[in-house]
């Protein structure tokens, strides 16, 4: 009853004193995932503070790793943050100044990027290379004879990569299918380019590509269209970039198909640190794993985004 | 524009036709626990039937595994659910059921009691026995002294329990705490009475209790009580039985704290299976695996629920 009182003595005020405030710090719109992170987490935290009256957020964006820290300095000091949500630009430089806010009190959710000490956010969002791999292994399977040749672009030598190359050889065990060379495009479209001009030199017989990503996928599809041998080989990419999903979506033969690493599992984390921070009690703390999906033409209306970058 | 006449025109009818339905699939309240999901469950439903409009639910409780079968065979046919939240009575009789469920394209969520087979379900949200035993043992490990004497009874011989009892024990290797003894209370009140009983007439000296389960915890403390030795000892259960958290609350030394296993993660669970009805694109399928967290006298308020039976 206290509580209701107060609440009516407030109306009019344009910031009730029990509103809650959100901060969340993404990289900037650097590149194509990142400018479709951005594009989600603004939708979201509109979509957010129109369904509760009582949630303020801040949203950055940091070019780098140094600027994220003062952002997060800032969101802290200035705005009194009571929940962050946060995709480190970098781990490393990252863990020290999270870690602070996390053992003040403040709830923590990571998305994506792991820090780099165990145990510190709250909640952790991230997406699944094991099933981005397998997913599109999978379909190889289902789609290629047996005895059919693929070629594999890797992305930059890390751990992600790993992880998702060795789920796609899982899918693959037995199937018959040859790989015949796994060379890093480096997630660049032009170092991919250049891998499959030189697979396309090599090999007078493939029958796919694994691209692991679509910038990848747009690289190897130029060299492909370039080699005037489109007619023999399709190409599975994975993210879900805008142009890609419509491909699928259109029936293109040469994209019959997508995976997802969604750049929307940002809005995802928003939404549920917004649950976490509004119903005390409930369990929200802990690790959500996205699993990735594969996009077909009957269900890529789901995932196109008319509005964004990427 | 033609959605938007549509919708005009039905203004009026009790149900519009774009309502979704989700359809909630639980044990009955036959045990503390049990009656708890249940109490979150409902409140939940009736949250969220306020929050959205156009959401509608359709919530069973179930005796027995050959029931909750019928059960969503009746949803399916007569409520045409769009989504199904669902913790299996027991997983094998269930499997086939939910899994021609999500072939025909309804949203699946799993809670906590996975299914016999990997890849049904869409969403699959459970707790987590690895930081259950391991937030207990750091307790232990910061409580007590090198040397000190613990007893711990362990639940039905399952990997749940067996994950929960690894982990305890990997929190107190080289701490120099010793564990006397390891016997199944089988998550029974009467059964750890017993246990414990047989403990302290074998050991002179016991300086703590893992009961590793709030019901165990209550028959573990009856014997002490009844032996006389509450000065000498403390117990740590786990789940957040109501009677536990209060006594935590109130700074009881006999139960210093608590350790969650919440059986609010179906309220999770429906909060996330609405979130992936009512925004097509958010993704929302994978696994959350939801973090225990030690309950002690200063967060207990957010963990205790006036209102529910546990």
């Amino acid at each position: 009853m206290k509580r209701l009182a107060l609440t009516t003595a407030l109306v009019g005020l344009a910031m009730p004193l029990s509103a809650e405030t959100i901060g969340v710090s993404i990289p900037a719109a650097t590149h194509g995932w990142a400018g479709a992170l951005n594009f989600h987490a603004e939708r979201t935290v509109e979509r957010l503070e129109e369904q509760y009256e009582d949630l303020d957020f801040v949203l950055t964006t940091t070019p780098d790793p140094g600027t994220q820290v003062s952002d997060l300095e800032d969101m802290v000091a200035t705005r009194n943050i009571d929940a962050l949500v946060v995709l480190p630009f970098e781990s490393e430089p990252l863990t020290g100044p999270i870690q602070r806010i996390a053992e003040s009190g403040t709830w923590v959710t990571v998305v994506d990027r792991g820090l780099s000490q165990e145990g510190i956010e709250d909640l952790y969002v991230a997406g699944d290379n094991e099933s981005f791999g397998r997913i599109a292994g999978e379909y190889f399977v289902e789609n290629l004879e047996e005895g059919a040749k693929v070629v594999v672009l890797r992305g930059i030598p890390t751990t992600i990569d790993n992880e998702r190359v060795e789920a796609f050889q899982g899918a693959l065990e037995g199937s018959g299918i040859e790989i015949l060379a796994m060379e890093h495009g480096n997630w660049s479209r032009d170092d991919a380019f250049t891998v499959m001009q030189d697979y396309l030199s090599r090999y007078p017989e493939i029958d796919a590509v694994w691209a692991s990503d679509d910038d990848m996928a747009v690289g190897a599809i130029a060299a492909i269209e370039q080699a005037d041998r489109t007619d023999e080989m399709w190409v599975v990419g994975g993210a879900g970039m805008k142009e890609m999903v419509q491909r699928v979506s259109e029936g293109d033969t040469m994209v019959p198909v997508d995976v997802t690493y969604p750049p929307s599992m940002i809005s995802t984390a928003i939404e549920l640190t917004a649950l976490a921070v509004m119903n005390e009690g409930l369990p929200v703390s802990g690790d959500f794993i996205i699993a990735s999906e594969l996009i077909t033409q009957e269900n890529a209306e789901s995932f196109y985004f008319e509005d964004s970058p990427y």
